[in-house]
């Protein structure tokens, strides 16, 4: 079995050895950018973790981890662009560093990238990786869909955004999971586990994500708090907001939302007093809760030695537990 | 073996059954949209024909055909946002039918479905297949890349030139020949003459595009004459144009670039006959016909009765003296 730390340093070591530095260094040198500016690795390091489960070799699930890590800093990219936002881990997003077009055709390069780098998977595991990626990346293109008609509209259930997030995260996470346990050897059914188990550790990943933006301590918080409030972002703090709110309370809220000029400071304290009165602090941290909870069901079932599983079920409580 | 008429209502077929349509409409309906402004469908064609010179059964070329010209539309897609093309195909092009953002995010949607389809290749075929398509896709967004540079240089040589258009336009008819004829049984020598034949047609494909954009009969050619010229484009033209001109018709020409307002018929007849008399358009056909006269000889080579490479021919010599 592997921790975290392990795997993310693996990680970090093979994405070095890629040479994102080809011609024309205008196409890409965005790619090499967004690659080095970190994030948790999360995805790729639970692929290793996934299949040190069943397996003491971890090399089999290292091309499979490195396609789902280029594939999600793809996604990044193309969603900034279209979120227009300026600033990914502290730095300028490739759209505004470069210009709109690098991002579009660097994008574009990186999930080709992805798919160059998942067909140098073991052979024979290659036709079942190539389907679980090709319907993973469907998934996530069409929660990105979601996600942006959500704008406009004030009638999201709390459902809809749950199939959201499921689509434009916790399929990704469920995925390099279950790439990890068939690179391991696990037969469909316990690939399978993984795959719910990252599912929910997704669902309850992004709740917790909504949670931070609002009640994170700035001091830790590495985005700044508030951000989701200023943009109006249908998180499920504000789909529930809209549905248990009523009289006065709601028409704040709404004046809020439809209000164009505004002190941001002030938006953000209205707004975040509101999610409080409606104790959705409470609220959102049960429904994260049972996902988590839910997730380490499916891992318990997972046919290993819970020495074996250790490592993950300690990653999934670093997760829930996490600050930033 | 297979004619180009027929290969071409395959195709047809074979996309009409794509249900491009799923969930949500806003993301899938641009994509079956483009699909459906048709054009050639000289990829898909030329894969269905390549596998015929081999095999009677064309079906196991059927995939990697489609998969192609999923990948060609795609790049179209992203390249019309990119050049700002309003038009394509005499139709309204996705991004102002929609908006940039669903432009964006269905070409990232079409390259993954492109990926799909080629992952329902045969089995035996798929990792040859993917190596193939990895490289060439890569390629394609290159070529694009070395375009858009050249956009801002006066200074593009040819070398540069066909290098480009290699990349961007001529290895994908080229993979689409070899695909075509690894999926009808070829050994690697045998296909690569496919692929070599393809990029020398790809090429002088290209050259006879920039020609008629100046050249072509207006009543004929599907496109506006002239718009090349007016969007200042480095074509073959222009390129050997700042080449070879001197003094006065240099000076007239780089005026004519440089000059920001204009009268677009005006530019479009002076930058012409600045073209003419340099003799252009013989040049260009030149260049052309060279190109595919090397095309022929790869052709030639592929060890297979005359008989089953004539409809290749046919159709090489039909993409030569089309006039659109």
């Amino acid at each position: 079995m592997m921790d975290f730390k392990t795997a993310r340093k693996i990680i970090e070591q093979e994405l070095e050895k890629y040479p994102f530095d080809s011609s024309p260094t205008e196409l890409y040198e965005p790619v090499g950018y967004i690659i080095s500016l970190g994030g948790k690795r999360m995805r790729p390091a639970l692929t290793l973790m996934a299949c040190s489960i069943f397996s003491d070799a971890v090399h089999p699930s290292l091309k499979p981890a490195l396609a789902f890590e280029v594939f999600h800093n793809f996604t990044l990219l193309h969603d900034d662009l279209m979120d227009n936002s300026g600033i990914r881990r502290g730095n300028e997003t490739v759209h505004v560093k470069w210009n709109p077009n690098t991002a579009i055709l660097s994008g574009d390069v990186m999930s080709i990238l992805a798919y160059k780098i998942l067909s140098e998977s073991p052979r024979d595991l290659l036709p079942d990786l190539l389907q679980l990626f090709n319907t993973t990346a469907l998934q996530v293109c069409e929660g990105q869909q979601w996600d942006m008609n959500f704008e406009s509209r004030l009638d999201v259930n709390v459902d809809e955004y749950l199939r959201m997030i499921e689509l434009k995260t916790a399929v990704l996470v469920a995925a390099s999971l279950k790439s990890g346990a068939m690179a391991g050897g696990a037969d469909e059914p316990e690939a399978d586990l993984l795959y719910e188990f990252g599912r929910h550790l997704g669902i309850a990943f992004q709740i917790r994500d909504d949670y931070l933006d609002v009640f994170g301590d700035p001091e830790v918080f590495g985005k700044k708090i508030g951000n989701d409030i200023l943009t109006d972002k249908k998180t499920f703090l504000l789909i529930k907001a809209l549905e248990l709110s009523e009289g006065k309370i709601r028409k704040e809220l709404l004046g809020w939302l439809e209000k164009k000029e505004h002190d941001p400071s002030k938006k953000i304290t209205a707004v975040s007093e509101i999610f409080s009165s409606l104790e959705l602090n409470k609220i959102s941290s049960e429904l994260a809760s049972s996902h988590y909870g839910q997730a380490l069901q499916y891992l318990d079932r997972v046919d290993a030695l819970a020495e074996r599983k250790a490592p993950m079920a300690e990653m999934a409580k670093t997760l829930m537990e996490r600050e930033q």
